[in-house]
């Protein structure tokens, strides 16, 4: 069994490893430098946990997890052109340091490479990996399509975002973890707990992102608060302040959002203070531990001996406690 | 076997019931869209003539072949977003009728939707196909970065164009006919030489249309003659024009490529007339006869009885004798 430095280590090596040069050029330089400009590696880690979970072979695994990084930074290049964004992890979005049509291009070639790095795992295991894969990658398409229909929206339900969260972020997370266990030779019932994992887990993290923006602590969150309220970005903070607040009170929200021309700075201190008075803070606090209770009952219904499962609680315990 | 007509029947059938349905509704109307406007649908029937080469059972091949359908039309779809087509067989194209950004992501979900459709083939040669068509896909995104990079360039030589076009359209069909090859149980000699065949195919196809564009009989063609010549398309007509041709006439063609506001009419006739002073008519020809008896040779070196090549050598009549 492997801690869960050594994991980040091995995908660390194996990303500084990944040979993504080729001919012509133009295709190439773009998918070399969305890697030079890091992430956080959490997919593939996940990856090499759930394999790790049931087998100490991990290397089986690297290539997939590989696969899967890839994957998730196609989805950013490309999401990166359809929303008009100018800076990812503070460095020039592909398509403002080259053009958009390679952008586009690039981002295609990065999908064909996850699949050539995904494919290639154990024989026994490949349809079944090939099968999630699909399922989790046509989600991830679905979710950004129902992202950018939100934004034209008003009318968007607690419900509905947290379904377009599940397919754009969650989904993802699950196929990492699922594909994990499946090539670790999990029994069927214990890869669906990885899974479920993987979706709670996501939930988690993603309004924990929505929390932090309005909530967290300026000196550690390492961004302004607020960004999300300045944007009018309809979080589910701001569509459960629109589901719970009295007539009034969404009157004023509605306009924030319809007159985008309305001071910023009066705007994130009313929407805050809105929140505020509407326990928005506890609400989402609520929704977020309720699903890192669900992860944890997943790792604990996971059938393997209890010391194998500390890495993935490691994980989840500083997923939940995390102020950035 | 089966003839050439009833493989043809299968495709369409397949390509009529194909679900390409779901939710968001924005996603998936415009693939439905895609597959309503119709195709030659070459490269399915390709998959299936190289499959019912070796094998009768070519149903195994209807979802491999589908998936390479999709594929082909989802290069399209981004194809014209790079180009800035408006129109497509005739119709809008997506981005054109909705927005570039469900052209870029209803695209993105193709891609998968291919990989979903050619992994549907039988376990013993999965690997394999999923190798080949890797291969193929990426090889299609360079052929389309090539493309796109000698349009700013002056230089570009005879022989690098037929490299372009061998990438960006010959390998799909080569693809096509090897996946088709290996699903039907060909020895790897053989599906080697239907790789080839597909090559071969390819490149007198594409010169076939370059030559069309500038000597096609009017009637037949269907469009105009000379789109080629007036958007300053860098055929093989023209890039081999430009080798042969003396300082003065070249001096004359760039004029053209540089200046493009110069008269049409005018430019095509005296491009025509240059063509022809310089023999490119005759030149193009013998390089499209050399493809096409290449690709006799590699029906000729096939290692199955020779009634079972009939509908391989008819196609290959039909595409050597074509008007349009």
């Amino acid at each position: 069994m492997y801690t869960l430095a050594e994991l980040r280590y091995f995908i660390k090596q194996a990303v500084k490893d990944l040979d993504v040069s080729g001919e012509p050029k133009e295709l190439y330089q773009p998918i070399q430098y969305v890697f030079q400009t890091g992430g956080k590696r959490l997919r593939p880690v996940l990856t090499l946990m759930a394999c790790n979970l049931f087998n100490d072979k991990v290397e089986q695994a690297i290539m997939p997890a590989l696969g899967l990084e890839i994957f998730h930074n196609f989805t950013l290049l490309h999401d990166d052109i359809m929303d008009g964004a100018s800076l990812r992890r503070n460095q020039a979005t592909v398509h403002e340091k080259w053009d958009q049509n390679i952008a586009i291009l690039s981002g295609d070639v990065m999908a064909i490479m996850a699949y050539e790095y995904i494919t290639n795992c154990p024989g026994d295991v490949l349809p079944e990996v090939i099968r999630i894969f699909n399922t989790t990658a046509r989600s991830v398409c679905e979710g950004q399509q129902y992202d950018m229909n939100f934004e034209k929206k008003l009318d968007v339900s607690a419900e509905d975002y947290l379904e377009m969260i599940k397919k754009k972020t969650s989904v993802l997370l699950a196929g990492c973890l699922q594909i994990g266990a499946v090539i670790g030779g999990a029994a069927k019932a214990d890869a669906a707990q990885l899974y479920d994992l993987g979706l709670n887990l996501g939930m988690a993290f993603q309004l924990q992102d929505d929390m932090l923006d309005s909530f967290g602590d300026p000196e550690l969150f390492g961004k302004e608060i607020g960004g999300d309220i300045k944007s009018n970005k309809k979080t589910w903070l701001l569509i459960k302040a629109l589901e719970i607040a009295n007539p009034g009170e969404r009157e004023e929200i509605v306009n924030f959002l319809i007159n985008k021309n309305r001071d910023d700075k009066g705007k994130v201190e009313k929407i805050l203070s809105l929140y505020n008075k509407l326990g928005i803070k506890e609400l989402v606090e609520n929704l977020v531990h309720s699903y890192f209770n669900k992860a944890r009952m997943n790792i604990n219904n996971v059938k393997v001996p209890d010391e194998r499962k500390s890495v993935l609680r490691e994980l989840t315990n500083s997923l939940t406690n995390r102020e950035k």
